[in-house]
């Protein structure tokens, strides 16, 4: 009988993160200030520690991970890969099907994977304080988590809707020593000025980055931590895919196709750089990010300069995007209504490394709920996106007879989302139509340049 | 550097179930009807099935688990044993602290180890239809995915309050295809007579209970499960304890103590009795079970005949009661507000083998809070009780200095509990007194025999 769960004991934890800089086929392009000129990486020394601005732009293959970081992270890693028999039988396909459970750790989601380590440079460059900002609460709680680790002060920037909505994921930070402040707050001049025109401004999470920024960067004793979109963060996620080739290696397998949910990109990037590095090397195999309909950054944005906050306060970074300013409508993958994604998944898809699919929302909770029902575990909405997209090639598979290896990230568990499976339950949720003129309205807002950066 | 997690291989899932009775001092008290006289097993017949009925009253040490009973519990199983260095270290203790994780399970608790055994006997019988009660919701949960696996209709009764107040879990158990029937009901007389008298009662478990025995004995199509108390249960919860020792000894150590929650009694049985036989063969351990001051069954209770639910519907066992019509207060440990304690449990406590002792509430919840922000893991209150125990001792030896092994099992999560939680930061919490005068008016209406049993 074959296993269910992979396993792989403490001393196979990755004791490097891997690098796809190196094995790209053209350099990242760098990021931009306003005027069009590179920022230069110490420009943003007032938020950041040298360790991670280091990894920000470093062309490395094979970065080291300290001994404490690997020790905080061995609390729930390496964490499992699954053969969904059950699932296979239930589909009546002839391919094989894992996935990599990331819902182990405590915060219940890959997002520790990167917060241990950003807490960890911190307090090794003597800042013990960090403010960040949640939508949904699974960043929030992940950086929470990992500052009580790292003996850290953290202040989380809430969006307010989702702090009366998500109760509970506001808990879980307070019990892990997290302060939850609802914004926009009146602790910002960013919070005052959005309150000022609307008292009752239910937030958004690029009025959240802007607090949180804020406040990072007017004080000495504060540094701001971000949880996907930049290179350090999808750096960090690298541990998921290392540990899964080791672990299918065990099993004397290798992925055929590769399916992760798509946001910010960090868990693309997790789970599909170390496989890149085979693909570099004329491996055959297909990476597929998972993107939701309603927000298809990958499948339907522009490849652009453009913000990565609302307001424009960052840099400017070569991404897909659907205009920074642009609000996706409200599905239940709260991870994933971002309007643009990592620059290095971005550069990837436009030469053709990564591919990406854009299921619907109904077919992600479907994708869910059959997952439950046949392994137990109840996938996060956001994850149910990665089960979404493989479930859709397992079933082609079916009609094909092909025996293809699949593998799909389920990067966390649905115990905070019960409420939108509910609603699914209940036949309450919908899909969504793609917000084709919102979108084009949001493109006709991207920076304009007086002369176009190379 | 030594392991954070102890794992084990699913080839070293156990093969068998420990039955603790042959190494008992004395053997276990019959069942009794209410004239006194015991109860012949296939009396219950009605309600349980075959393989469930021959495990309640067999004195074979060891009982196979069927291979389909163990494929489906390495969906989770072998559970992970922790190694709390950083608890150690917060406290400054010389102990070392074990704690065997069982909130790794779908349903996030040990429950399911005896829901998957109880569907599976349930469907080899040609029953594919069960009702069950449930208060928190963890053992409904852990039935509908059992149910899942084994091609089985679950019907839960859940008290009526609890399914208003924790509607999280009613959508679990309705995502892995169990109905939940919020009780008291219409669907049976117990629940009508109920509603005939206060058409608004909240529901209370002894209910629930008459409610799901009621429809099953009634109807030949459907059986009944029960998720503690009884010696079947006690039996399927074995894996833990003998995964525990095998786990140990992978190490080279050996638990000086052991704590476990105690409600019904299967935390204590499924982590202890595999310790016994070792007891019994002379080792030195103590084995200390850990409930709450609201409802201290085994430290203030009375060992005596008694019924399993609130108004008499089973039969009689010889145990640990607070009197069968006692309300506990209304902790938020709701898994452990029972009036008595599985009849095993009892009898081996009232021989000198299990200890037992009875933390308060704010205890319970500042050890909770201890466990999550050093190992990471957010315990459920039940579980909280455990690690109460345990941490009390372990700053004993602090004043003692004594390097002693302490073992706990951290039975589940509490990430349906963060409202609890929630209070507890508030300051809204408070311990309770033993409601001395309420027991000892339960008391005066235990069941009366014109015989007194022998």
């Amino acid at each position: 009988m074959s296993e269910t769960k992979i396993l792989l004991p403490e001393s196979d934890l990755p004791t490097h993160w891997y690098n796809v800089v190196p094995d790209m086929p053209n350099p990242p392009a760098p990021y931009l200030g306003p005027d069009g000129e590179p920022v230069p990486p110490d420009a943003l020394g007032a938020i950041f520690p040298p360790g991670i601005l280091e990894q920000e732009v470093s062309t490395e293959r094979w970065i080291p991970i300290p001994e404490p970081v690997r020790e905080a992270l061995k609390l729930w890693r390496p964490a499992p890969l699954y053969r969904a028999k059950r699932l296979e039988e239930r589909l009546g396909t002839p391919a094989k099907i894992y996935f990599k459970y990331e819902g182990v750790s405590p915060a219940g989601s890959h997002k520790p994977n990167s917060a241990v380590p950003q807490a960890y440079y911190n307090h090794v460059a003597g800042i013990h304080r960090l403010t960040t900002e949640t939508g949904a609460g699974q960043w929030g709680s992940s950086l929470a988590l990992a500052g009580q680790l790292f003996d850290m002060e953290v202040r989380i920037y809430m969006v307010r809707v989702s702090a009366e909505q998500k109760p509970f994921r506001k808990s879980m930070m307070e019990l892990w020593g997290g302060e939850v402040i609802p914004s926009p707050s009146n602790l910002t001049q960013a919070g005052r000025d959005v309150l000022a025109k609307d008292a009752d401004n239910p937030g958004s999470l690029g009025i959240a980055i802007s607090e949180a920024v804020e406040e990072a960067a007017g004080r000495d004793d504060t540094n701001y931590a971000l949880g996907s979109v930049l290179n350090h963060v999808l750096l960090h996620q690298t541990v998921i895919g290392q540990e899964t080739k080791r672990q299918l290696e065990q099993v004397g397998d290798y992925p055929d196709m590769v399916f992760a949910p798509c946001g910010g990109g960090c868990n693309v990037g997790g789970m599909m750089f170390p496989f890149i590095a085979d693909k570099a090397a004329g491996r055959d195999i297909r990476l597929v990010a998972c993107e939701p309909a309603s927000c298809p950054t990958l499948t339907r944005g522009r490849f652009t300069w453009d913000w990565g906050d609302s307001i424009g306060l960052t840099p400017l970074m070569k991404m897909y995007t659907l205009g920074h300013d642009f609000m996706p409508p409200g599905i239940h993958a709260g991870g994933l209504r971002y309007h643009g994604v990592s620059p290095l998944v971005s550069q990837l898809h436009a030469e053709g490394v990564i591919e990406a699919v854009a299921p619907q929302q109904l077919a992600t909770f479907r994708a869910g709920q059959l997952i439950a029902q046949t392994m137990g575990i109840i996938p996060a909405p956001e994850s149910a996106h990665a089960a979404a997209g493989c479930i859709e090639e397992a079933l082609r598979c079916k009609e094909t007879g092909e025996a293809k290896t699949l593998l799909f990230t389920l990067s966390g568990h649905g115990h905070f989302d019960m409420a939108a499976y509910d609603k699914y339950l209940a036949g309450e949720l919908d899909d969504y139509d793609y917000p084709e003129a919102e979108v084009a309205a949001a493109l006709e807002r991207l920076p304009k340049f007086e002369r176009e950066p190379v």
